[in-house]
């Protein structure tokens, strides 16, 4: 069972905008990559092409607040939390910590829901419960944590 | 005085991911397409190099929700409504909508708020009143738009 | 037959980086851009969900000469030009112009060469020949346009 | 004097396009990855703001050759070799491995040239001379790993 993951992450000069700073949009990239990480550590991987009928996990919602810009070439972490779980959904919680400076302090939080689907043959999906397998493996964050 | 521009972009290739749809961060990138066609339409671009000092517009908030997925090709409708106006905040509110088929339905919806700032040469920035010559040309959208 | 397509983009803030033009990454997603709409303005997708096998186009090559850099807001012409058309490839010409400045200048030239191949269940890929349907409709510009 | 540079990277799903491979553009995206990193690598950083002129690294020429393709969460080396250097330009030349299958194989080789060029306040810039702490630092691989 496992409530958090931590990735880290460099910000490249792609990632930068002509403002001098990562790009909005690219926090939730950078979220995708802590939520994937998440998975990876659980042993499974977010593609599971063996399933039938295939199982897919699109965003329903996501948001983000920025506190702080990030720049080019900063170390950032992306500190996932499990913040809420239901039979067909997950909420994560994400915390964006600047790690080149002292003190490291939250630059962003975001959050975003994931929902189980099914995708079936002739292109409907459906919302499914969460396998068991995975579900199993995943739990909620101490509320503490996520004050 | 305005409060609502329509931009109309397709989903491109390289906008999609492996799931086959559009990937969730770039409707963060297509609200922007709405916001910037908003200022230009109202004879400003949000670049203004010949202020001093240097104005910014950072993103403090962002939010999507999202109901049904674009895929490669699908026109888009952005809708960008003033939902909020403050001294130095503006919050603009993004509809989606699917325009190549019928009925045309939203498939998102969006919220990001923005904040005016000045950019000084020591690196530092500050929240400043955003400046009249803008602030006048926008005003908040009507009520029963917004619901 | 054609061997020419014109599309046009604004340049985004997302295109940009910090060094205040746009990524040159972004120039390969322009020329899929006019690609993309050649296709279309031919009668056809370059997803091909019907044909069995299912039929893709991944390039195996693509290059660009960069001579002056775009900047947020440049509105861009992407010339495309059929350069070479073999039985299983076809290669590109991609001339970019600023529109929104006279003289309207050449600002970079790209190439890209893709290949049709045949995705079969279990995974392989395989070089087929173009169907007639799309060979039939392209044909290769005239010398003196690509010098 | 440093001639060589690998960084390594993993593929994330918005590097992925719904080809289910990684978008051909992200290449020259992954290609800057080691180059910036081969900088950081000497000792110095590709933004270098206390440079008067502010110098920069504009590209005058990309190209990347595609053998297979890359997948969601392959792991990448991108190796960068100093292919040739002029006393205002360096070329780079890339080779992409897969390293997360046996035998470990080239997926791709790219290429970049650089240009160092000075900024001046009235938006203008200049091919210059790499600065001679920098051009110090740089030379060209054996040609045997070149070939």
């Amino acid at each position: 069972m496992a409530y958090e993951f931590k990735a880290t992450r460099r910000v490249e000069f792609s990632d930068t905008d002509q403002a001098g700073i990562m790009h909005y949009a690219n926090f939730f990239r950078f979220m995708e990559t802590a939520e994937h990480g998440f998975y990876r550590s659980l042993g499974f991987s977010v593609v599971m092409p063996e399933t039938d009928p295939r199982l897919g996990w699109p965003r329903v919602h996501a948001e983000c607040d920025f506190r702080k810009p990030l720049r080019f070439e900063d170390l950032v972490e992306i500190h996932l939390l499990v913040a809420e779980k239901r039979t067909k959904a997950i909420t994560y919680q994400f915390r964006f910590r600047k790690l080149n400076e002292e003190p490291v302090v939250e630059v962003a939080r975001g959050k975003i829901t994931i929902v189980c689907v099914a995708h079936y043959p002739d292109g409907k999906m459906n919302a499914v419960p969460i396998p068991p397998e995975i579900a199993d493996r995943i739990e909620v964050a101490p509320a503490e944590l996520l004050a």
